[in-house]
């Protein structure tokens, strides 16, 4: 039974500091555990310890809320200082109600409070933000192994997002460095001749979703190497990820 | 470096027919490589093979198009029989644009064409329809496995969706039998003793989705265990998986 893939957790980073040099956290974390990146690797880190390297911090107690914000507050259960954070983070509210904001990062990615999180955050007032620019941070992980341990390891930030139609959250791709997030079967034919049409699958979510079933949420794993799968090579990042509004039917 | 997954691919399984017995196909497939069932596996299994062996397949020249199976036949590129069978197996049209239909299927799943597909199906006219009630034919599987095996295998049947505000499509659960579908934080502590107030993961769909990764469109890989992974026992099913409206800030 050939072809297998094997997703291992990564224990053992500790805590993660601003300026922190990930990739060497990583290394030694693995090696403390008998193992090593092999090239070919895919290694998914959570946007939290991307962002506490980068030092994408906010005190909230430094935050002047506006106007929005405090009415945000009034309706939910987070303080007035948290929802400015969001609305900063945000381009654009694509809902809000109940406290709850659903917005669309300058990235261009839709998700609840533009990603802004409180949890797994040292400090009573402390959140993180996405990273500024996630493919880049993935790219520099990448390089940074690379330079490192002379392996060619691709780089998936994932993220912890909510979706239309159906309950529960799933691991996505935010930033991708070293493989196409998305595959195209498109114009090949199956296993009947049948020419496809429509099926491009977003493999980098489902790598980052695979990740997650080994991470868990309060077990502190914030990375995993996903091993065996047959990477599609690319330097288009996560940001080919976004559907285009006029393609997206179902907003 | 323990607790982590491994994601095999079940390679052989042949051809499958109308009352086929799949339990029996897929143990012998994995016998023909040396390998067997173990309890605790997830068996991920394509909707493709489910309503092949349940019979759930239709003949294109057989159905008489509706007047507006035959208005979406004009501006898409398949024929109006194909749209009639898209709307028999649809409650609601969400949207109808350019020969497109995302619909809600009569379980309630938010999909292109209601699931109803082409592709990997014999014979020309042939399509392939969601099984009646995938729940049900995913806890059929598990209890054939059950009782021929005497291993204990939680069942997803799973197909490929796509979703609004991303590019590509991902597999999810469409079925589930012997897990929960939906793992839930809520409430307990991070480990900075935050308490988590949002963190429902939908496991069922990360594990459809990292079973994707070792299946291939166009390989003839209708099936994936995932080994490794710590199951939460529940007989809900997927239903669960199904957002009610009023709680979809999404939409």
């Amino acid at each position: 039974m050939n072809n297998g893939i094997c997703i291992l957790p990564i224990h053992g980073i500790g805590e993660v500091q601003p300026g922190d040099n990930l990739a060497d956290m990583l290394v030694d974390a693995l090696r403390r555990h008998d193992m090593a990146f092999e090239s070919g690797d895919v290694l998914v880190v959570t946007q939290k310890v991307i962002s506490k390297a980068e030092g994408r911090l906010v005190n909230l107690e430094t935050v002047e809320p506006s106007h929005m914000a405090r009415m945000a507050a009034l309706q939910g259960r987070k303080d007035a200082a948290y929802y400015e954070v969001v609305l900063r983070e945000s381009r654009r509210i694509v809902r809000m109600d109940r406290g709850v904001l659903i917005t669309e990062t300058h990235h261009g990615f839709v998700c609840a409070n533009a990603g802004v999180d409180e949890s797994n955050v040292p400090g009573e007032h402390c959140v993180t933000l996405l990273p500024i620019d996630p493919d880049a941070s993935a790219m520099r992980l990448r390089l940074a192994l690379r330079d490192r341990c002379r392996v060619d390891v691709a780089v998936i930030i994932s993220d912890t997002f909510g979706r239309p139609w159906r309950e529960g959250q799933v691991n996505v791709a935010i930033g991708v460095a070293g493989l196409a997030p998305l595959v195209d079967y498109v114009g090949q034919q199956d296993s009947y001749g049948y020419t496809m049409h429509a099926s491009v699958i977003a493999v980098a979510d489902e790598l980052a979703s695979a990740a997650e079933l080994v991470m868990g949420k309060v077990d502190r794993v914030p990375a995993a190497v996903v091993r065996g799968y047959s990477v599609t090579p690319s330097d288009n990042g996560a940001r080919v990820l976004i559907r285009a509004p006029e393609r997206d039917l179902f907003r």
